[in-house]
């Protein structure tokens, strides 16, 4: 082997446990050579169908065959938060249903089952003809795709994804069990979901109850699911093997250096600018009182999480020898391929080019089409009733992807949804969003002059909110506000839209060709992308084989790894967390915020503490699993397939992940089993609730 | 009169009482004219010469002949925080001094006092000849500049700065008497002098006393001064007339459009990038705990207010009401000016130029000359010995200007300054500014990857910070910090600094060439808008004589105004707030912060409130005086030169005052004089202060 191919090799295999795998292709061989286990399909098929991936972004276990899931409290906090209401506060206050009849409604959450994976590779690929523009190119993926999951959909009733992998190498098609009526059944306070607030989030040791727990319901009665995970009897102790599996959201490790030098210099940047503007506007409105503080908390969380992740990533992309070793090992691979290459541009140079062409468009892409100007509720719903009037005239496959009938039902959740929008909230929310981007794009940009019509951000954005009909307004006097049109505009249809006067309709149709045009351009330099990545894994399997795990792409993937602390500036830090621990840390920061404890904690403090037992036991847990973002609430499994925790974050030397798998220091950080059930058990008394778990379904079903 | 003469004549006249007018040109027949009050001399010098310019960029006013100054709590909030310490918390409790043996040094605190005012406009002007380059004119002007100041500092021992007015339209010599040895007297508690936070900042009704009490000394006791101001003995009531005599920083309404473009496009966007990023990091540090709370908690509360102001500004920018009119304002003069012009490009042009050229390095420039990379005092204090040293080898007038002899004095406070450098607190702020450097100007920037040298921005900061011995640090854990090597350094010169390892040392060093070329072709380009801005208020004289004031340019000012309430959004504003007010809100807000009272207040309120005298007392005011920031800690005068308020702030409508003055909603306010001394009276016990406030100096003296 040359020098050059062994570093492609090194950089093919990864380090130790890398990878997020397929279902349909685990790394059994490494597991046999490495660790010395052999998967079963049962073992494989009872874990797959007892995962389920959250709309909210994130996934979640069964964990009853009543459809009990067991989830993080960030991933359902933006549907508690709907919950409350100026006199309710359940992210504040915690809930427990006492009995089903109790248990809520959570409106706009949809969970979904993977039912089956089958290779549509090849009539994807076969749909894409060589004299095609990047822009046909793009049509006829598009249409192929969409042909492939209606015809899924109409011979199956079941949802149906074409999912992308390997940046393009393969496709395969996913069907989905959806739940559309899901409720909830638990969740703590969000104080002790997440202790230490930003402070320790990514940070290890760590001592949070980020749980949370749903039913899926089924014509109205608690689903009954063929697959659940049981709580594992024997619990995890440091060096054991434990598999995660859950719903990654993206990775970038198969990016070329022009991307990720992209992603450092131009996308990661101003995703952060984006997040320290939100972070500052939401902090600045939460401190106007405690019922703004309740209505902005559960996206202030979400906006300090995405900037955290992204300083992290953008750490990562600054950091030598990550960007080296991704650079000499892109070298070596290019050296390999230009030994079989063929004519023209090489697929490193036309990746370049059309990331070239995403950079120049990224602000305007991102303001115009990814609405980012446009930050309220009644703009999501503006341009959904538009778009839908428009699209749904056309066959599902020529549609834009979110209008395709295989989402439609999606769509109508989000679109009808019963939540309230405050008018000082969202004409908050939107003032600033008009005003970056009238500082992104120019304030003479005629784009900018014509959604402003003539007024200043602030002016206009009380303008088009106060004016809107568009949702169920709560204004800031208390007035009446008007009656809501959502479903009188999208059953009226295209004339109906036509003849309304709603201004925030108004600025959703002024902006739509150009939004359009901008995502075209971009779905175009995508598809050119795409086709090049295509070719590069084409080669790399003609080498390798299926040796490493394609990128994440919020679909269903198994990781594993070891329980296992580590060492941090040489100090070092243990694999288990305790009670003790969250109690000591409180006091150590004497309980001032974020560290303070919720009210039912402080009260039953001394109770707790007269239980060694209780105190002893492990609160939180490391592991090398190799996951990110879109992983919150994946199951953590031991070899039985029983569950040991729940994932719900990685420390801060994980957040490279998304380009570079590190099992020295990254750490995936899960809620353990047994503290989850000492807490139920203990601390909030939900007797009902530990039994089901226990049995594994509700008593008499 | 043609109607292009007409709508110059108003854009020149401006509205109503708009003007900060100099001491040397006060508004004499518009007072006369519009409120019927002739100012004498006499007045005129007691005001200027009771008026001190607070170096960390404020305003203030003796109020009695030993030395006792009123300014705002939040201009000496910096130096309260440094005499602090993690035991003792002076900006959370509040201070008084009983004797004036506990008032505390403030190291680094400065005030000037004006002592003459000199036009040398002529002088200057004559250094720049015709055929000089913009580089060569503006290295004439600063060395004309300089030899001026020098040859006055020799004369007078007086600090002396030539001042530039009008953008270079005249130019005046200004006289301080400098006191570098201040005292801290009384502090109240930050919650109650910025009661409401970043909340109600910048908003009315506002309920806040901040208030701050330094004392000037001279040779170890108590400065004697000549002139100080009177408490009013019969207060202002609505409508009447008053004075504020202070130093507003910055305006821009004599700015072209190209220059207001690139400050609405440009300039503000990237400051509100910078704050917003500073906001979240100084935010999430403070979280941590009380100790970082304390550390951080100045700078946060000047990046809150910061930001908030800026945004204001950018409203005011993208308000075509505003920009519109001073559009058809420049029309009018481009026409008029036309009338006379001579060959070659005009001004207006030369300025579109100029500041294009500025736009071009703004980033760079703001990250590098700025510092803005180097978000450390580590930093700082590296790059003054470094210059210092280079600099000292050149003749005075030939040096940067901070450099000059003129501002030795300053420079040393700054430099050698006792405040605790805690390595946490740097390493946050400097990692952060690092990743912001790396990420505005591209990972492979060569200066940014010699920056860094091969480290992650978070590594590296902490390889300067821990390395470097360029300040009294404070190490994290505990641990004994490297002896400080500031004065070693700096007194041993330019080898001493060459043979230094110092890391922060080779960092200064390591950019210095590339931040002086940015800071040259900077000062190019503003020479070339001085130039042309001298031309234009040339012909503007010529129109129109003295009609208006320059705009602000941190230099001694008097604004007038009427004591009056407004309407906002038709509610009727009221001019005066009281201490029942502040409780109101107090109970309203359920005393959650920012809306909580210290404890001091709490524990008082019952008493207080048994007082309806005190609970009537008026807190705070507003007026239409033209204010800006900088005028924080001005004195409010009547008629008779009394003292009647102390300006802390201006409302949200205030905020576009940089680009043009409204007195139909913008307001200045005032902490009211009356409230003050029932404060100090009734909430701190503190007779000997109100006393020697009553008697305008100490017992005995």
């Amino acid at each position: 082997m040359t020098a050059a191919g062994l570093l492609v090799a090194m950089a093919a295999c990864g380090r130790a446990d890398e990878g997020m795998w397929l279902f349909s292709a685990p790394p059994a061989e490494r597991l046999v050579r490495d660790h010395g286990v052999r998967l079963t399909d049962v073992w494989l098929e009872r874990l797959q169908r007892s995962c389920v991936r959250v709309n909210s972004g994130g996934s979640g276990a069964f964990v009853s065959a009543d459809g009990l899931v067991l989830t993080n409290h960030h991933v359902a906090a933006q549907a508690i938060q709907k919950l409350g209401t100026a006199s309710r506060d359940l992210l504040r206050d915690g809930f427990q249903a006492r009995t089903l009849a109790e248990e809520l409604a959570c409106p706009g959450l949809e969970l979904n089952v993977l039912v089956s994976i089958a290779d549509v590779t090849d009539r994807v690929q076969a749909a894409v003809t060589t004299p095609m523009s990047a822009e046909e190119a793009a049509a006829a993926r598009r249409a192929v795709m969409a042909t492939i999951e209606q015809e899924s959909l109409a011979a199956s009733g079941l949802r149906s994804d074409v999912i992308t992998l390997y940046q393009g190498g393969a496709f395969h098609l996913y069907r989905f069990r959806r739940y559309t009526d899901v409720r909830l059944v638990f969740a703590p306070e969000q104080q002790i979901a997440f202790f230490g607030g930003d402070v320790d989030n990514f940070e290890f040791p760590r001592f949070d109850l980020d749980i949370c727990l749903l039913r899926a319901y089924d014509e109205g009665r608690p689903a009954r699911v063929p697959h659940h995970l049981s709580w594992a009897s024997k619990p995890a102790v440091a060096g054991d093997l434990v598999f995660v599996a859950g719903h990654p959201g993206n990775t970038d490790r198969r990016r070329t250096v022009a991307e990720l030098l992209s992603m450092r210099d131009r996308s990661v940047p101003f995703q952060l600018q984006t997040l320290n503007r939100l972070e500052t506007l939401l902090t600045a409105y939460s401190q106007r009182g405690p019922e703004e503080r309740r209505q902005a908390r559960a996206d202030l969380c979400g906006v300090q999480n995405g900037r955290k992740s992204r300083e992290g990533l953008l750490a990562g992309l600054l950091d030598p020898a990550i960007v080296d070793r991704l650079r000499a090992a892109e070298a070596a691979e290019r050296t390999a391929l230009e030994r079989t290459a063929g004519a023209g541009p090489s697929p490193y140079r036309r990746i370049e080019r059309a990331q070239a062409e995403l950079d120049r468009i990224l602000v305007r892409h991102r303001m115009v089409e990814g609405a980012l100007a446009f930050n309220s509720r009644l703009f999501a719903h503006a341009r959904t009733i538009l778009r839908a009037a428009d699209e749904e005239a056309l066959p599902s496959p020529d549609r834009l992807r979110e209008y395709r009938d295989s989402n439609r039902v999606s769509l109508a959740l989000d679109l009808f949804s019963d939540e309230p929008l405050h008018d000082a909230y969202e004409i908050a929310k939107l003032s600033d969003s008009l005003t970056a981007f009238a500082a992104a794009c120019g304030g003479d940009d005629p784009t900018v002059k014509a959604v402003l019509a003539g007024r200043t951000p602030q002016d206009r954005a009380a303008e088009l909110v106060t004016g809107s009909r568009l949702g169920r307004r709560v204004t800031a006097d208390g007035s009446p506000a008007p009656a809501d049109q959502r479903r009188t505009l999208s059953e009226g249809g295209r004339d109906a839209i036509a003849r309304s006067a709603d201004p925030m309709l108004a600025v959703a149709r002024l902006v739509d060709a150009e939004a359009r045009e901008l995502r075209t351009v971009a779905e175009a330099a995508e598809e050119v992308k795409r086709q090049a990545h295509g070719e590069l894994a084409a080669a790399r399997f003609a080498r390798e084989g299926a040796a490493a795990a394609p990128d994440a792409t919020f679909s269903l993937r198994l990781s594993y790894g070891t329980v296992a602390g580590y060492e941090d500036a040489g100090r070092r830090v243990e694999a288990f967390t305790t009670f003790a621990g969250l109690f000591a840390r409180a006091t150590d920061r004497q309980e001032l915020p974020p560290f303070d404890l919720p009210a039912r904690w402080r009260r039953e403090r001394p109770r707790l503490e007269a239980d060694a037992g209780f105190m002893a036991t492990p609160l939180n847990v490391v592991s090398t699993a190799d996951i990110i973002g879109g992983n919150s609430g994946s199951p953590v499994v031991d070899r039985t397939g029983a569950l040991v925790a729940v994932i719900f974050d990685g420390n801060l030397q994980s957040l490279a992940a998304g380009i570079a798998y590190d099992d020295r220091r990254a750490r995936a950080i899960a809620v353990e089993a047994r503290g989850i059930l000492a807490a139920l058990e203990r601390v909030y008394a939900a007797d009902a609730l530990v039994a089901e778990l226990m049995a594994g379904g509700l008593p008499g079903r």
